[in-house]
Protein backbone atom coordinates (compact mmCIF):
# COMPACT_ATOMS: atom_id res chain seq x y z
CA UNK A 1 0.00 0.00 0.00
CA UNK A 2 0.86 3.53 -0.98
CA UNK A 3 1.85 5.26 2.18
CA UNK A 4 0.88 8.75 0.09
CA UNK A 5 -2.43 7.46 -0.47
CA UNK A 6 -4.99 9.35 0.95
CA UNK A 7 -7.35 8.49 3.86
CA UNK A 8 -10.95 8.01 3.50
CA UNK A 9 -13.78 9.11 5.79
CA UNK A 10 -17.44 8.45 5.23
CA UNK A 11 -20.83 9.25 6.90
CA UNK A 12 -24.66 8.85 5.64
CA UNK A 13 -24.69 12.77 5.25
CA UNK A 14 -22.85 15.73 6.47
CA UNK A 15 -22.15 14.25 10.14
CA UNK A 16 -18.47 12.53 9.48
CA UNK A 17 -17.55 16.28 8.60
CA UNK A 18 -17.23 16.79 12.33
CA UNK A 19 -14.34 13.61 12.42
CA UNK A 20 -12.83 15.16 8.85
CA UNK A 21 -12.09 17.95 10.57
CA UNK A 22 -10.46 16.58 13.88
CA UNK A 23 -8.13 13.95 11.11
CA UNK A 24 -7.41 17.74 9.55
CA UNK A 25 -6.05 18.89 12.35
CA UNK A 26 -3.90 15.88 13.54
CA UNK A 27 -2.84 15.20 9.98
CA UNK A 28 -2.15 18.50 7.94
CA UNK A 29 -0.02 16.91 5.70
CA UNK A 30 -2.64 13.90 4.65
CA UNK A 31 -4.62 13.75 1.68
CA UNK A 32 -7.90 12.79 2.27
CA UNK A 33 -11.23 11.87 0.61
CA UNK A 34 -14.64 12.24 2.06
CA UNK A 35 -17.66 10.67 0.97
CA UNK A 36 -21.72 11.46 1.98
CA UNK A 37 -24.33 9.80 0.92
CA UNK A 38 -26.47 12.71 0.88
CA UNK A 39 -28.86 10.59 -1.73
CA UNK A 40 -29.87 8.13 0.86
CA UNK A 41 -29.25 10.08 4.17
CA UNK A 42 -30.10 9.52 6.81
CA UNK A 43 -29.06 5.72 7.78
CA UNK A 44 -30.34 6.36 11.65
CA UNK A 45 -33.90 4.97 10.97
CA UNK A 46 -33.38 2.09 8.14
CA UNK A 47 -33.43 -1.37 8.80
CA UNK A 48 -29.96 -3.08 9.40
CA UNK A 49 -29.65 -5.24 6.04
CA UNK A 50 -30.25 -1.88 4.19
CA UNK A 51 -27.64 -0.06 6.11
CA UNK A 52 -24.85 -3.03 5.28
CA UNK A 53 -25.65 -2.82 1.30
CA UNK A 54 -25.38 1.18 1.90
CA UNK A 55 -21.91 0.72 4.12
CA UNK A 56 -21.00 -1.20 0.97
CA UNK A 57 -21.47 0.71 -1.61
CA UNK A 58 -19.35 3.67 0.71
CA UNK A 59 -16.58 1.50 0.55
CA UNK A 60 -16.20 0.63 -2.92
CA UNK A 61 -16.50 4.79 -3.47
CA UNK A 62 -13.63 5.39 -1.52
CA UNK A 63 -11.91 2.58 -3.04
CA UNK A 64 -12.27 4.26 -6.44
CA UNK A 65 -9.56 7.12 -5.27
CA UNK A 66 -7.27 4.34 -3.77
CA UNK A 67 -7.56 4.99 0.09
CA UNK A 68 -4.86 3.38 2.43
CA UNK A 69 -7.54 2.85 5.07
CA UNK A 70 -11.28 4.13 5.78
CA UNK A 71 -12.94 5.90 8.77
CA UNK A 72 -16.47 5.08 9.30
CA UNK A 73 -17.50 8.20 10.58
CA UNK A 74 -21.12 7.64 10.96
CA UNK A 75 -22.26 5.81 14.61
CA UNK A 76 -25.28 4.14 12.52
CA UNK A 77 -23.46 2.09 10.12
CA UNK A 78 -20.26 1.63 12.36
CA UNK A 79 -22.57 0.11 15.01
CA UNK A 80 -25.11 -1.37 12.63
CA UNK A 81 -22.84 -3.00 9.44
CA UNK A 82 -18.85 -2.65 10.12
CA UNK A 83 -17.87 -5.59 11.75
CA UNK A 84 -19.65 -7.78 9.14
CA UNK A 85 -18.66 -5.80 6.10
CA UNK A 86 -15.13 -4.93 6.84
CA UNK A 87 -13.92 -8.76 6.55
CA UNK A 88 -14.52 -8.55 2.74
CA UNK A 89 -12.01 -6.04 2.26
CA UNK A 90 -8.42 -5.68 2.58
CA UNK A 91 -7.43 -2.43 4.16
CA UNK A 92 -8.17 -1.23 7.44
CA UNK A 93 -11.41 -0.17 8.57
CA UNK A 94 -12.63 1.67 11.54
CA UNK A 95 -15.10 2.86 13.29
CA UNK A 96 -15.94 5.15 15.65
CA UNK A 97 -17.94 3.55 18.44
CA UNK A 98 -15.03 1.43 20.11
CA UNK A 99 -12.47 4.63 20.57
CA UNK A 100 -15.54 6.74 21.75
CA UNK A 101 -16.07 3.68 24.53
CA UNK A 102 -12.84 3.49 25.54
CA UNK A 103 -12.13 7.16 26.01
CA UNK A 104 -15.79 6.87 28.16
CA UNK A 105 -14.46 4.24 30.41
CA UNK A 106 -10.88 5.97 31.05
CA UNK A 107 -12.78 8.94 31.91
CA UNK A 108 -15.92 8.22 33.91
CA UNK A 109 -15.21 8.70 37.95
CA UNK A 110 -19.00 7.30 38.92
CA UNK A 111 -19.02 4.59 35.91
CA UNK A 112 -22.54 5.75 34.57
CA UNK A 113 -22.25 6.67 31.34
CA UNK A 114 -25.12 7.77 28.99
CA UNK A 115 -24.93 7.16 24.89
CA UNK A 116 -27.14 9.53 22.98
CA UNK A 117 -27.62 8.44 19.51
CA UNK A 118 -29.81 7.25 16.05
CA UNK A 119 -32.44 4.67 16.46
CA UNK A 120 -30.51 2.01 14.57
CA UNK A 121 -27.65 2.22 16.31
CA UNK A 122 -29.49 1.79 19.88
CA UNK A 123 -31.04 -0.92 18.02
CA UNK A 124 -27.39 -2.28 17.36
CA UNK A 125 -26.83 -2.47 21.31
CA UNK A 126 -22.89 -1.85 19.97
CA UNK A 127 -22.17 0.52 22.77
CA UNK A 128 -23.65 -1.91 26.00
CA UNK A 129 -21.73 -4.47 23.89
CA UNK A 130 -18.14 -2.51 24.04
CA UNK A 131 -18.63 -1.06 27.26
CA UNK A 132 -19.54 -4.50 28.70
CA UNK A 133 -16.35 -5.80 27.17
CA UNK A 134 -13.94 -3.21 28.29
CA UNK A 135 -15.48 -2.51 31.70
CA UNK A 136 -17.96 -4.20 32.62
CA UNK A 137 -18.65 -2.55 35.84
CA UNK A 138 -19.74 0.59 34.42
CA UNK A 139 -23.57 1.35 34.42
CA UNK A 140 -24.85 2.37 30.36
CA UNK A 141 -27.37 4.32 29.68
CA UNK A 142 -28.57 4.66 26.05
CA UNK A 143 -31.39 7.33 24.84
CA UNK A 144 -32.29 7.25 21.03
CA UNK A 145 -32.62 10.70 19.94
CA UNK A 146 -33.86 10.99 16.26
CA UNK A 147 -35.31 14.16 16.43
CA UNK A 148 -31.42 16.16 16.45
CA UNK A 149 -30.32 15.20 13.08
CA UNK A 150 -33.40 16.88 11.24
CA UNK A 151 -32.72 19.95 13.80
CA UNK A 152 -28.90 20.43 12.82
CA UNK A 153 -29.50 19.76 9.30
CA UNK A 154 -31.66 22.59 9.73
CA UNK A 155 -28.70 24.77 10.62
CA UNK A 156 -30.85 25.38 14.29
CA UNK A 157 -27.74 24.85 15.99
CA UNK A 158 -26.89 28.49 18.16
CA UNK A 159 -26.39 28.13 21.84
CA UNK A 160 -29.91 29.77 22.19
CA UNK A 161 -32.16 28.02 19.70
CA UNK A 162 -35.14 27.52 21.64
CA UNK A 163 -36.33 24.62 19.63
CA UNK A 164 -32.72 22.80 20.02
CA UNK A 165 -33.05 23.40 23.37
CA UNK A 166 -36.26 22.42 24.42
CA UNK A 167 -35.39 19.01 22.05
CA UNK A 168 -32.48 18.46 24.46
CA UNK A 169 -33.69 18.96 27.62
CA UNK A 170 -36.30 16.27 26.81
CA UNK A 171 -33.65 13.88 26.03
CA UNK A 172 -30.75 15.07 28.51
CA UNK A 173 -32.64 16.41 31.48
CA UNK A 174 -33.79 11.97 32.69
CA UNK A 175 -30.19 11.16 31.82
CA UNK A 176 -28.41 13.72 34.27
CA UNK A 177 -31.42 12.50 37.02
CA UNK A 178 -29.89 8.98 36.39
CA UNK A 179 -26.67 10.65 37.60
CA UNK A 180 -24.28 10.13 34.53
CA UNK A 181 -21.02 12.18 34.99
CA UNK A 182 -20.04 11.13 31.40
CA UNK A 183 -21.71 11.56 27.87
CA UNK A 184 -21.01 9.74 24.24
CA UNK A 185 -22.19 11.79 21.59
CA UNK A 186 -22.83 8.71 19.77
CA UNK A 187 -23.34 10.45 16.33
CA UNK A 188 -21.32 12.55 14.55
CA UNK A 189 -23.56 15.35 14.39
CA UNK A 190 -23.52 16.00 17.58
CA UNK A 191 -20.57 17.92 18.37
CA UNK A 192 -21.89 20.97 16.68
CA UNK A 193 -24.18 21.01 19.32
CA UNK A 194 -21.76 20.77 22.49
CA UNK A 195 -22.28 24.35 23.94
CA UNK A 196 -26.27 23.82 24.00
CA UNK A 197 -25.56 20.45 25.74
CA UNK A 198 -23.15 21.51 28.08
CA UNK A 199 -25.56 24.25 29.39
CA UNK A 200 -28.21 21.51 29.73
CA UNK A 201 -25.89 19.10 31.97
CA UNK A 202 -22.79 21.53 33.64
CA UNK A 203 -19.80 19.68 33.72
CA UNK A 204 -20.56 16.39 32.06
CA UNK A 205 -17.68 15.40 30.14
CA UNK A 206 -18.55 14.56 26.47
CA UNK A 207 -16.93 12.26 24.19
CA UNK A 208 -16.69 13.32 20.91
CA UNK A 209 -16.85 9.91 18.74
CA UNK A 210 -15.39 11.55 15.89
CA UNK A 211 -12.53 13.01 17.51
CA UNK A 212 -11.68 10.06 19.68
CA UNK A 213 -11.29 8.04 16.17
CA UNK A 214 -8.39 10.10 15.39
CA UNK A 215 -6.63 8.03 18.51
CA UNK A 216 -7.44 4.82 16.65
CA UNK A 217 -6.71 6.02 13.10
CA UNK A 218 -3.28 6.70 14.33
CA UNK A 219 -2.46 3.68 15.81
CA UNK A 220 -3.99 2.05 12.69
CA UNK A 221 -1.45 4.17 10.52
CA UNK A 222 1.71 3.39 13.15
CA UNK A 223 1.43 -0.05 13.08
CA UNK A 224 0.65 -0.53 9.19
CA UNK A 225 3.29 2.01 8.59
CA UNK A 226 0.87 4.32 6.62
CA UNK A 227 1.88 7.96 7.80
CA UNK A 228 2.77 9.77 4.84
CA UNK A 229 6.52 11.32 4.01
CA UNK A 230 5.36 14.10 2.68
CA UNK A 231 5.94 17.81 3.82
CA UNK A 232 3.39 19.83 2.32
CA UNK A 233 -0.27 20.51 3.28
CA UNK A 234 -2.76 17.79 1.97
CA UNK A 235 -5.38 18.24 -0.17
CA UNK A 236 -9.13 17.09 1.08
CA UNK A 237 -11.70 15.89 -2.12
CA UNK A 238 -15.23 15.89 -1.35
CA UNK A 239 -17.82 13.43 -2.79
CA UNK A 240 -21.44 13.63 -2.20
CA UNK A 241 -24.60 11.05 -3.83
CA UNK A 242 -26.92 14.34 -4.11
CA UNK A 243 -27.21 17.86 -4.16
CA UNK A 244 -23.82 19.08 -3.64
CA UNK A 245 -24.99 22.58 -3.72
CA UNK A 246 -26.62 22.55 -0.58
CA UNK A 247 -24.23 20.07 0.98
CA UNK A 248 -21.16 22.81 1.00
CA UNK A 249 -23.32 25.41 2.02
CA UNK A 250 -24.28 23.34 5.39
CA UNK A 251 -20.63 21.72 5.14
CA UNK A 252 -19.64 25.16 6.15
CA UNK A 253 -21.10 24.67 9.75
CA UNK A 254 -19.37 21.66 10.15
CA UNK A 255 -15.47 22.37 9.01
CA UNK A 256 -15.60 26.57 9.32
CA UNK A 257 -14.53 26.78 5.72
CA UNK A 258 -16.08 27.90 2.73
CA UNK A 259 -16.07 24.64 0.07
CA UNK A 260 -18.64 25.86 -2.29
CA UNK A 261 -17.67 25.05 -5.90
CA UNK A 262 -15.73 22.19 -4.44
CA UNK A 263 -17.73 18.91 -3.73
CA UNK A 264 -18.44 16.70 -6.78
CA UNK A 265 -21.70 14.34 -7.18
CA UNK A 266 -20.40 10.80 -7.74
CA UNK A 267 -22.78 7.45 -9.24
CA UNK A 268 -22.59 4.45 -7.19
CA UNK B 1 -58.25 -1.82 -19.09
CA UNK B 2 -60.18 -3.58 -16.71
CA UNK B 3 -62.46 -1.67 -14.24
CA UNK B 4 -62.26 -3.88 -11.67
CA UNK B 5 -58.14 -3.56 -11.54
CA UNK B 6 -57.15 -1.60 -8.60
CA UNK B 7 -56.21 1.67 -7.84
CA UNK B 8 -52.37 2.53 -6.97
CA UNK B 9 -51.64 4.83 -4.60
CA UNK B 10 -48.00 5.77 -3.73
CA UNK B 11 -46.07 8.19 -1.08
CA UNK B 12 -42.26 8.80 -0.44
CA UNK B 13 -43.68 7.29 2.86
CA UNK B 14 -46.65 7.10 5.57
CA UNK B 15 -48.03 10.22 4.46
CA UNK B 16 -49.85 9.15 1.47
CA UNK B 17 -51.79 6.98 4.01
CA UNK B 18 -53.99 10.10 4.44
CA UNK B 19 -54.79 9.84 0.96
CA UNK B 20 -55.29 6.48 1.03
CA UNK B 21 -57.80 6.76 3.95
CA UNK B 22 -59.78 9.33 2.10
CA UNK B 23 -59.87 7.12 -1.12
CA UNK B 24 -61.01 4.15 1.30
CA UNK B 25 -64.18 6.48 2.66
CA UNK B 26 -65.28 7.56 -0.59
CA UNK B 27 -64.84 4.60 -3.11
CA UNK B 28 -65.37 1.63 -0.18
CA UNK B 29 -65.95 -0.99 -3.32
CA UNK B 30 -62.26 -0.50 -5.23
CA UNK B 31 -59.34 -2.50 -4.62
CA UNK B 32 -56.49 -0.43 -3.27
CA UNK B 33 -52.66 -0.91 -3.39
CA UNK B 34 -50.65 1.74 -1.30
CA UNK B 35 -46.44 2.07 -1.84
CA UNK B 36 -44.35 3.56 0.70
CA UNK B 37 -40.98 3.98 -0.27
CA UNK B 38 -39.63 4.17 3.17
CA UNK B 39 -36.37 2.81 1.70
CA UNK B 40 -35.48 6.12 0.31
CA UNK B 41 -37.90 8.56 2.45
CA UNK B 42 -37.64 11.56 2.65
CA UNK B 43 -38.17 13.12 -0.94
CA UNK B 44 -38.51 16.68 0.10
CA UNK B 45 -35.07 17.39 0.67
CA UNK B 46 -33.50 15.67 -2.63
CA UNK B 47 -32.45 16.99 -5.95
CA UNK B 48 -35.19 17.69 -8.82
CA UNK B 49 -33.47 14.82 -10.88
CA UNK B 50 -33.42 12.32 -7.89
CA UNK B 51 -37.17 12.51 -6.98
CA UNK B 52 -38.00 12.09 -10.90
CA UNK B 53 -36.10 8.56 -10.83
CA UNK B 54 -38.00 7.61 -7.82
CA UNK B 55 -41.44 8.78 -9.29
CA UNK B 56 -40.51 6.36 -11.84
CA UNK B 57 -39.58 3.51 -9.66
CA UNK B 58 -42.98 3.64 -7.81
CA UNK B 59 -44.83 3.89 -10.53
CA UNK B 60 -43.32 0.91 -11.97
CA UNK B 61 -44.06 -0.77 -9.04
CA UNK B 62 -47.69 0.08 -9.01
CA UNK B 63 -47.32 -1.67 -12.22
CA UNK B 64 -46.66 -4.81 -11.32
CA UNK B 65 -49.95 -4.92 -9.48
CA UNK B 66 -52.28 -4.04 -12.94
CA UNK B 67 -53.38 -1.09 -11.26
CA UNK B 68 -55.95 1.23 -13.11
CA UNK B 69 -54.97 4.62 -12.34
CA UNK B 70 -52.47 6.08 -9.77
CA UNK B 71 -52.77 8.71 -7.38
CA UNK B 72 -49.58 10.47 -6.92
CA UNK B 73 -50.06 11.46 -2.76
CA UNK B 74 -46.96 12.75 -2.03
CA UNK B 75 -46.99 16.68 -2.79
CA UNK B 76 -43.21 16.76 -3.41
CA UNK B 77 -43.12 13.50 -6.29
CA UNK B 78 -46.37 15.50 -7.55
CA UNK B 79 -44.36 18.88 -7.36
CA UNK B 80 -40.98 18.18 -8.98
CA UNK B 81 -41.91 14.86 -11.10
CA UNK B 82 -45.29 14.08 -12.18
CA UNK B 83 -46.03 16.01 -15.16
CA UNK B 84 -42.58 14.77 -16.70
CA UNK B 85 -43.20 11.50 -16.00
CA UNK B 86 -47.07 10.51 -16.61
CA UNK B 87 -46.43 11.22 -20.22
CA UNK B 88 -44.50 8.13 -20.43
CA UNK B 89 -47.10 6.25 -19.11
CA UNK B 90 -50.42 4.63 -20.60
CA UNK B 91 -52.93 5.29 -17.44
CA UNK B 92 -53.87 8.09 -16.12
CA UNK B 93 -51.48 9.86 -12.90
CA UNK B 94 -53.41 12.05 -10.99
CA UNK B 95 -51.54 14.31 -8.31
CA UNK B 96 -52.13 16.65 -4.99
CA UNK B 97 -51.48 19.57 -5.64
CA UNK B 98 -54.27 20.60 -8.74
CA UNK B 99 -56.81 19.56 -6.55
CA UNK B 100 -55.85 21.50 -3.60
CA UNK B 101 -55.15 24.47 -5.20
CA UNK B 102 -58.82 24.22 -6.96
CA UNK B 103 -60.29 23.98 -3.71
CA UNK B 104 -58.52 26.88 -1.97
CA UNK B 105 -59.10 29.13 -4.67
CA UNK B 106 -62.56 28.49 -5.27
CA UNK B 107 -63.19 28.81 -0.99
CA UNK B 108 -60.97 31.41 0.02
CA UNK B 109 -62.50 34.98 0.51
CA UNK B 110 -60.16 37.34 0.56
CA UNK B 111 -57.74 35.56 -2.07
CA UNK B 112 -55.11 34.80 0.30
CA UNK B 113 -53.57 31.52 0.78
CA UNK B 114 -50.79 29.56 2.38
CA UNK B 115 -49.22 27.19 1.51
CA UNK B 116 -46.95 24.99 3.72
CA UNK B 117 -44.69 22.11 2.57
CA UNK B 118 -41.09 20.61 1.81
CA UNK B 119 -38.18 22.77 0.45
CA UNK B 120 -38.70 20.52 -2.56
CA UNK B 121 -42.34 21.59 -3.38
CA UNK B 122 -41.39 25.12 -2.94
CA UNK B 123 -38.48 24.82 -5.09
CA UNK B 124 -40.76 24.17 -7.92
CA UNK B 125 -42.92 26.68 -7.98
CA UNK B 126 -46.04 24.28 -8.42
CA UNK B 127 -48.24 26.17 -5.84
CA UNK B 128 -47.47 29.90 -7.22
CA UNK B 129 -48.08 28.49 -10.95
CA UNK B 130 -51.36 25.96 -10.43
CA UNK B 131 -52.53 29.19 -8.07
CA UNK B 132 -51.43 31.64 -10.53
CA UNK B 133 -53.12 29.97 -13.67
CA UNK B 134 -56.18 29.26 -12.06
CA UNK B 135 -56.94 33.45 -10.46
CA UNK B 136 -54.34 35.64 -11.23
CA UNK B 137 -55.82 37.39 -8.81
CA UNK B 138 -54.98 35.60 -5.10
CA UNK B 139 -51.98 36.24 -3.57
CA UNK B 140 -49.54 33.32 -2.09
CA UNK B 141 -47.24 32.81 0.81
CA UNK B 142 -45.32 29.86 0.47
CA UNK B 143 -43.78 28.06 3.78
CA UNK B 144 -41.10 25.51 3.83
CA UNK B 145 -41.55 23.36 7.12
CA UNK B 146 -38.95 20.81 6.75
CA UNK B 147 -39.21 20.05 10.72
CA UNK B 148 -42.41 18.86 10.68
CA UNK B 149 -42.67 15.54 8.70
CA UNK B 150 -39.57 14.31 10.78
CA UNK B 151 -41.67 15.20 13.94
CA UNK B 152 -44.43 13.46 12.60
CA UNK B 153 -42.45 10.51 12.01
CA UNK B 154 -41.53 10.24 15.55
CA UNK B 155 -45.61 10.23 16.30
CA UNK B 156 -45.40 13.80 17.88
CA UNK B 157 -49.00 14.85 16.93
CA UNK B 158 -50.73 14.87 19.76
CA UNK B 159 -52.83 18.29 20.15
CA UNK B 160 -50.90 19.46 23.01
CA UNK B 161 -47.07 18.20 22.07
CA UNK B 162 -45.26 21.09 22.96
CA UNK B 163 -42.66 20.88 20.80
CA UNK B 164 -44.80 20.17 17.90
CA UNK B 165 -46.87 23.33 18.53
CA UNK B 166 -43.59 25.17 19.33
CA UNK B 167 -42.57 23.97 15.57
CA UNK B 168 -45.57 25.07 14.34
CA UNK B 169 -45.92 28.46 15.65
CA UNK B 170 -42.51 29.80 14.32
CA UNK B 171 -44.41 28.34 10.76
CA UNK B 172 -47.47 29.77 11.11
CA UNK B 173 -47.89 32.68 13.38
CA UNK B 174 -45.98 34.59 10.46
CA UNK B 175 -48.66 33.34 8.15
CA UNK B 176 -51.35 34.32 9.91
CA UNK B 177 -49.50 37.91 10.20
CA UNK B 178 -49.85 38.70 6.75
CA UNK B 179 -53.63 38.01 6.68
CA UNK B 180 -54.05 34.66 4.80
CA UNK B 181 -57.85 32.93 5.51
CA UNK B 182 -56.94 29.61 3.49
CA UNK B 183 -54.10 27.36 4.04
CA UNK B 184 -53.05 24.94 1.94
CA UNK B 185 -51.67 21.06 3.99
CA UNK B 186 -48.66 21.03 1.17
CA UNK B 187 -47.83 17.49 2.20
CA UNK B 188 -49.44 14.52 2.68
CA UNK B 189 -48.34 13.83 6.27
CA UNK B 190 -49.81 17.01 7.37
CA UNK B 191 -53.31 15.73 8.10
CA UNK B 192 -52.53 14.59 10.75
CA UNK B 193 -51.58 17.92 13.03
CA UNK B 194 -55.42 19.71 11.22
CA UNK B 195 -56.13 20.16 15.51
CA UNK B 196 -52.85 21.62 16.21
CA UNK B 197 -52.58 23.98 13.41
CA UNK B 198 -56.27 25.28 13.55
CA UNK B 199 -55.27 26.08 17.39
CA UNK B 200 -52.96 28.38 16.67
CA UNK B 201 -54.70 29.73 13.48
CA UNK B 202 -58.05 29.59 14.58
CA UNK B 203 -61.00 30.04 11.86
CA UNK B 204 -58.76 29.68 8.94
CA UNK B 205 -59.66 27.87 5.57
CA UNK B 206 -57.61 24.35 6.13
CA UNK B 207 -56.99 22.58 2.76
CA UNK B 208 -56.16 18.97 2.90
CA UNK B 209 -54.64 17.66 -0.49
CA UNK B 210 -54.75 14.05 0.21
CA UNK B 211 -59.00 14.50 0.25
CA UNK B 212 -58.76 17.14 -2.64
CA UNK B 213 -57.55 14.18 -4.83
CA UNK B 214 -60.51 12.06 -4.32
CA UNK B 215 -62.63 14.83 -6.57
CA UNK B 216 -60.00 14.38 -9.53
CA UNK B 217 -59.77 10.76 -8.70
CA UNK B 218 -63.58 10.63 -9.32
CA UNK B 219 -63.61 12.60 -12.14
CA UNK B 220 -60.66 10.27 -13.89
CA UNK B 221 -62.64 7.17 -12.86
CA UNK B 222 -66.06 8.74 -14.55
CA UNK B 223 -63.98 9.79 -17.58
CA UNK B 224 -62.65 6.48 -18.46
CA UNK B 225 -65.16 4.51 -17.54
CA UNK B 226 -63.26 2.81 -14.69
CA UNK B 227 -65.46 2.71 -11.80
CA UNK B 228 -65.53 -0.79 -10.14
CA UNK B 229 -69.03 -2.75 -10.80
CA UNK B 230 -68.17 -4.83 -7.73
CA UNK B 231 -70.84 -4.79 -4.52
CA UNK B 232 -68.19 -6.72 -2.01
CA UNK B 233 -65.79 -4.11 -0.33
CA UNK B 234 -62.90 -3.97 -1.92
CA UNK B 235 -59.28 -5.18 -0.31
CA UNK B 236 -56.11 -2.84 0.52
CA UNK B 237 -52.60 -4.00 0.07
CA UNK B 238 -49.57 -2.77 1.48
CA UNK B 239 -45.96 -2.49 0.15
CA UNK B 240 -42.65 -0.98 1.50
CA UNK B 241 -39.19 -0.64 0.43
CA UNK B 242 -37.75 -1.30 4.01
CA UNK B 243 -39.40 -1.67 7.31
CA UNK B 244 -42.45 -3.39 7.23
CA UNK B 245 -42.56 -3.49 10.98
CA UNK B 246 -42.08 -0.11 11.54
CA UNK B 247 -44.22 0.98 9.24
CA UNK B 248 -47.31 -0.90 10.13
CA UNK B 249 -46.92 0.83 13.93
CA UNK B 250 -46.89 3.94 12.88
CA UNK B 251 -49.17 3.71 9.66
CA UNK B 252 -52.00 3.19 12.44
CA UNK B 253 -52.11 6.69 13.32
CA UNK B 254 -53.02 7.80 9.87
CA UNK B 255 -55.55 4.94 9.29
CA UNK B 256 -56.84 4.37 12.41
CA UNK B 257 -56.55 0.45 11.51
CA UNK B 258 -54.10 -2.19 12.73
CA UNK B 259 -52.31 -3.30 9.46
CA UNK B 260 -49.24 -5.15 11.52
CA UNK B 261 -48.53 -8.37 9.39
CA UNK B 262 -50.44 -7.12 6.44
CA UNK B 263 -47.40 -4.88 5.03
CA UNK B 264 -45.13 -6.25 2.26
CA UNK B 265 -41.49 -5.33 1.51
CA UNK B 266 -40.93 -5.51 -2.05
CA UNK B 267 -37.62 -5.43 -4.33
CA UNK B 268 -37.16 -2.43 -6.72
Amino acid sequence: MDRNAPIGIFDSGLGGLTALKAVRETFPNEDLVYFGDTLRVPYGNRSKETIIEYVKDDINILLRYGVKVIVVACNTADSTARAEVSREYDIPIIGVVEPAVKKAVETTKNGKIGVICTVATAASHAYENAIGKLDPSCSVIIEPTPLIVPLIEEGRIHKDDMLMNRVLKEYLIPLGEKGIDTLVLGCTHYPLITENIADILPGINLINSGSAAVEELKKTLAENDLFTDRTEKGTVRYFVSDIPDSFASTASHFIEEDIAGKVKKIEF
